[in-house]
């Protein structure tokens, strides 16, 4: 097996390639809001979420091939989020991962277009996908589309962050928004590859619970990053949590408090592999680099 | 055959109940999201989309039960598109139908997420149909999507629209605008029946030129009433198109000539339908009232 760098580059290559695929081209019009939708979707975003799916898709033995297009689906779905939730009216960030933000580099109402088109996209790629049978496409579509909107979706836990600025959030409703707000795509993410690959339902069970506290793990050290790290490193406002008075990780339980949450939390979710065995060794070092991570 | 007035309020009151249906209640979390979006899912509208589904399905003899979903996800798609559109980063309006929009009674950035949440549950609300077979619920998806999307959809359209203003508008750009903007989901709207109906390539032709004639007429018909009727009337802001230097119909051919197109237009539609006789008798009421109509 390969190592995670080598398997990450090889993951975000061909997102990339069939984001770029399946994204209207800059030539075509509107020009402009192509132009928009590809500024954000190749902005630099780490591709964490379609890593999980060829690394979920590795476990069970599916081919890349069949998987691609349902990379590329999340990763149109996670820039629409990331666009909408930057805008003014939301969380008013200008930069992100180092650049401006859509309705910075481009306006307001493009960016609100560009985040829209991306999402009805996304259903698009996986209907088309003729290398998925019609069950698993309209199971995958069906499970994306909670996994963006509400009760249970990104939508959801975006309104309940917003609601949540400037209130007493205890630990229990902070896990609950970011259960919807990060945690809903990651889990789909998981879900969907071993969807595709048919997996009993202990097994899709098993991943689940895996990406469900691999999300939350993603969730306390982006809080604690925003914490400590400065702008240049995130490539993104730093300490807007603390500036917007946001209940967070860091909030509720300091730094170091945060920190061992997040050891828990990688020791649970590498628990919840442990009937894979060896076959899920990449999932594994995800969870290690995500406790790790420095940006 | 009944009355389209009679067709036409059974063809709302199943939409209606299917939404009440699909949309999460407003006592559930987060309750404000699902306050904004019931608050404009039921804020009055026309139903105009899913009447032409059931009158599509009625031509070809489908059960109302096997369509009423995707009447539903279609108006759920109009709803997000008129939230969205009516954003102070957009057309900036204030009133539709006589009521507040979503972002002056909530917020601007719940009106946001309540028109990214009806996107995404149209979809889901199409995938989990088991009335109709697996592929055509892919095939409703994908065009849903694209009707919806880019570059030939409704966001397409908005940009287009929201890049013209202020600029010089030929005939031909005007009728791609709203090719796109409202045509897109009309056009959807009649032939999602048709593919519901296993209809023949010839009659799904048919429908798809009518539908298109439809939604032009539609939108000159618009902007005839934009022009010329007060907004007690209207329940939207009358006069908006000229105060935004808008071209539009009647920009270009001034109201009488609008009105002559309008007329030409209705013929156009109503020749589409020659190969079906009296059975698209429902559907030629449609087009006459779109015609004639006063709000």
């Amino acid at each position: 097996m390969s190592g995670l760098n080598e398997f990450s580059i090889a993951a975000a290559r061909r997102t990339d390639a069939m984001l770029d695929e399946l994204l209207p081209a800059e030539t075509e019009e509107p020009m402009r809001l192509h132009s928009a939708m590809r500024w954000s979707t190749f902005a630099g975003g780490k591709r964490f979420r379609p890593l999980l799916v060829f690394a979920v898709g590795d476990l069970f033995g599916v081919s890349p091939e069949r998987i691609v297009r349902t990379a590329a689906a999340i990763e149109m779905v996670h820039t629409f989020s990331l666009i909408h939730d930057d805008l003014p009216a939301m969380d008013d960030d200008d930069l992100r991962r180092g650049k401006p933000t859509c309705h910075i580099k481009f306006d307001e109402a493009t960016a609100i277009l560009a985040g829209d088109a991306l999402l009805a996209l996304a259903f698009k790629a996986i209907a088309d996908d003729t290398s998925l049978e019609t069950d698993i496409r309209l199971r995958l579509i069906a499970e994306l589309a909670e996994a963006t909107g509400t009760p249970k979706g990104m939508v959801a836990g975006q309104q309940l962050d917003i609601l949540s600025e400037d209130a007493e959030v205890n630990a229990e409703e902070l896990e609950r928004i970011h259960l919807n707000k990060t945690g809903a795509l990651i889990r789909f993410s998981a879900r969907a590859a071993a969807l595709a690959a048919k997996a009993s339902v202990e097994d899709l069970s098993a991943i689940t619970d895996f990406a469900t506290r691999l999300g939350l793990l993603f969730q306390i050290t982006d809080d604690v990053l925003d914490a400590t790290q400065p702008t240049s490193v995130l490539g993104k406002t730093a300490g807007k949590d603390a500036e917007r008075r946001k209940s967070t990780y860091v909030s509720l339980f300091a730094i170091d408090g945060a920190r061992s949450l997040a050891e828990e939390t990688n020791a649970a979710a590498v628990a919840s592999l442990a009937a894979f065995g060896g076959r899920a060794e990449m999932l594994r070092q995800i969870a290690r680099a995500t406790l790790a991570r420095t940006a």
